[in-house]
């Protein structure tokens, strides 16, 4: 049997007619002959209503019981649209984290999934349900609910479809696919039909907040086709695939802009093997995600400056642990710096095409924009600005490296 | 060590302010050495929330579904407490139906219990934890989630302390105890100390809202003492116990109104055997509940007129039943009565004590009132009466058989 995953994200089942609409589409698909499972998340807005009463009552709410807590969202949404499947005489049956034994490791509040037991699944379908699954929780070895993180259910749902070999992973969603950047900043932006799963995760990674990071890394780990579209009409959205050929005669496939970003430089760090380790080990164990990261030897070479940009809500914390490593090590001084942004081009072009960084850079000179730090990885480049050229930044590059281009 | 299981009610837990008041109860209660386990109801409000959800988009839910959708608010409320325990420093873990295995069967929305694993529950009072059980749910065998229906979580309670053999069953409420009759109709009502599970039975049934029904008779089943106090001070309420010395002396422990009573009376039923069967086996598999049942054969022996009382919900229902029952056995005709309701009297003393029926039917028909039918069992006096007269004749039976015998 052809089996179908669709994942419908907060909005999509953010109310009851919603969830009347819901059943509608996948009653048009199950009619289609194919087998459906169905991965929901909460209603939109019940997660952070859940987290706000737990942080009513501690400020660190215990990281069992909150899963426990946030699992009810879900919960409630795979039998409501049961609920509504009934009521259009379709057969469908919900399934708890729980129940289909989506294992995870015991992480509570960013696990990760292990297996899943699909038998159950296999079963439904079988039996001409449609299966709906609660997404974003599973269940660790001791039986214990635990949840996958923010965006959980993207992830729940490209698992499910690997687990059943399933022929495609939609997220419906309530924008209508992956654009080259974003359409607010950039009126020239336009959908993408196909996006290869490593340009997904750069862009992901990016701050383009369509589809969860780690979903992406399952769905290349495990090659499933993801079609990220519009849950609120029919229009085909971006596939989300393994790279096939032609897809590299495109230079650039997206510009993303990352605004949650602040820059900390360390001055003058007499240059010491064991000198990074020292500065950003304590950050890093602090939970503080260390994005770009950049060292340059100073021309006596006994000094050395570095320069890392952190999440802008962990700022003041990451400066204040370095601040004090710096200190202790002898560096000359701490800048920092939380009004700069990073934006980045991204393409699988970029592989055997030379000269899309000369050309990046040449478009931002000509701006009078200058670049405060660069990195490059193989399909991907990122340069830190100031904050307030961030926008032109993003629509001069598009304009270059994506509009005339294609 | 001693356990003592306490079952917080939704009003109890029906704000943040109202949890933080119960772990700190709880907290109270652990701290003399007592390992104790939780079990708590949904938020007041909650489980009708979620019904309005499904009911807004199915007339009739799928069952299973419904199950899933109200077991969240037990959750959610097991999760709570469990936050407001651990960050008043109490070690606390939530269980779900399905984590200790609340085995029941599988009717939906109205499961029976059957067994319950208690190692884990074991465990963790041994681990020195609070337990913290989601009430009003289980699992069938099969892993579904079940409900045992209306107020379930105090038998889920009941049925916790029995399997722990706990040393009482606390069912903390809104209400300070079990009252001789309603205090709201009759000022002279006054709580009871001590109330045998019998005269509970007949009292919970008869509409005296404290306990559900199903949980004095699990109580009574396993010999599990239970006290119903009120949860928002120290003060004791009333004991629920087996049968003492003394118990006897009492004539009437309590009076209780029901004004959730229909009648319906089929007339001159030609009188055969299977009369009653043909009459009310449809309404019983409609899952309608028949109380009162009464038959009168008439003078000349061939016909009989046959009386009952249903619940005014099923109330329409149940007569279109009947009425086209009654017309193809050939009945001359079906008369009914929604302004009716039930007055009962209970007490153990009735047994040894002859007379109460006398004077009950006195009293009434000094106060004028009308006995429309009478149904009566070892403890308990049941009276049908025009609806208007219901609170009077509680009044003046309170104020003859308990304020005057005691």
């Amino acid at each position: 049997m052809n089996v179908v995953v669709q994942k419908y994200g907060g909005t999509s089942v953010g109310s009851l007619d919603r969830i009347r609409a819901v059943a509608e589409r996948v009653a048009s698909v199950r009619a289609g002959g194919a087998g459906v499972v169905v991965v929901v998340s909460a209603m939109s807005g019940e997660t952070n209503r859940l987290i706000g009463l737990a942080k009513d009552l501690a400020s660190q709410p215990a990281v069992r019981e909150l899963d426990v807590l946030m699992a009810t969202g879900e919960q409630a949404s795979a039998a409501l649209l049961s609920i509504a499947l009934h009521e259009r005489g379709i057969a469908a049956r919900s399934f708890l984290g729980g129940q289909i034994k989506i294992g995870t490791d015991n992480a509570h509040g960013r696990a990760r999934i292990r297996n899943i037991e699909i038998d159950r699944l296999r079963a439904s379908l079988a039996a001409g349900q449609v299966a709906v699954v609660a997404g974003f929780q599973g269940v660790d070895d001791d039986g214990n609910i635990t949840t996958l993180g923010r965006g959980g259910s993207d992830t729940s749902a490209v698992a499910v479809a690997a687990a059943l070999e399933a022929d495609a992973c939609e997220i419906l969603t309530d924008v209508d696919g992956v654009y080259t950047t974003d359409p607010r900043i950039c009126p020239g932006a336009r959908k993408l039909e196909r996006i290869s799963y490593d340009e997904m995760l750069e862009l992901a990674s990016l701050g383009a907040k369509v589809l969860q990071i780690r979903s992406v890394e399952a769905a290349k780990r495990y090659q499933v086709p993801v079609h990220v579209r519009t849950s609120f009409d029919d229009s085909p959205g971006t596939w989300v695939v393994r790279e096939e050929a032609g897809m590299e005669d495109i230079l650039v496939s997206g510009v993303a802009l990352d605004r949650d970003q602040a820059k900390i430089t360390v001055r003058q760090v007499p240059d010491k093997p064991g000198l990074a380790s020292q500065l950003l080990g304590p950050v890093a164990h602090a939970g503080i995600v260390v994005d770009m990261i950049i060292q340059n030897s100073s021309e006596s070479g006994d000094t050395t400056d570095m320069t890392f940009t952190v999440p802008q809500g962990d700022f003041e914390r990451a400066l204040e642990m370095v601040a004090k490593t710096a200190d202790a090590i002898g560096a000359a001084g701490v800048h920092s710096d939380d009004g700069v942004v990073k934006v980045s081009v991204v393409g699988l072009g970029m592989r055997s095409h030379a000269g899309v960084a000369a050309k990046m850079f040449d478009v931002l000179a000509r701006e009078g924009i200058n670049i405060q730090m660069i990195s490059t990885s193989e399909i991907k480049i990122s340069v830190v600005l100031d904050a307030k050229y961030g926008e032109l930044a993003v629509r001069v590059l598009h304009r270059e490296l994506v509009e005339q281009e294609s």
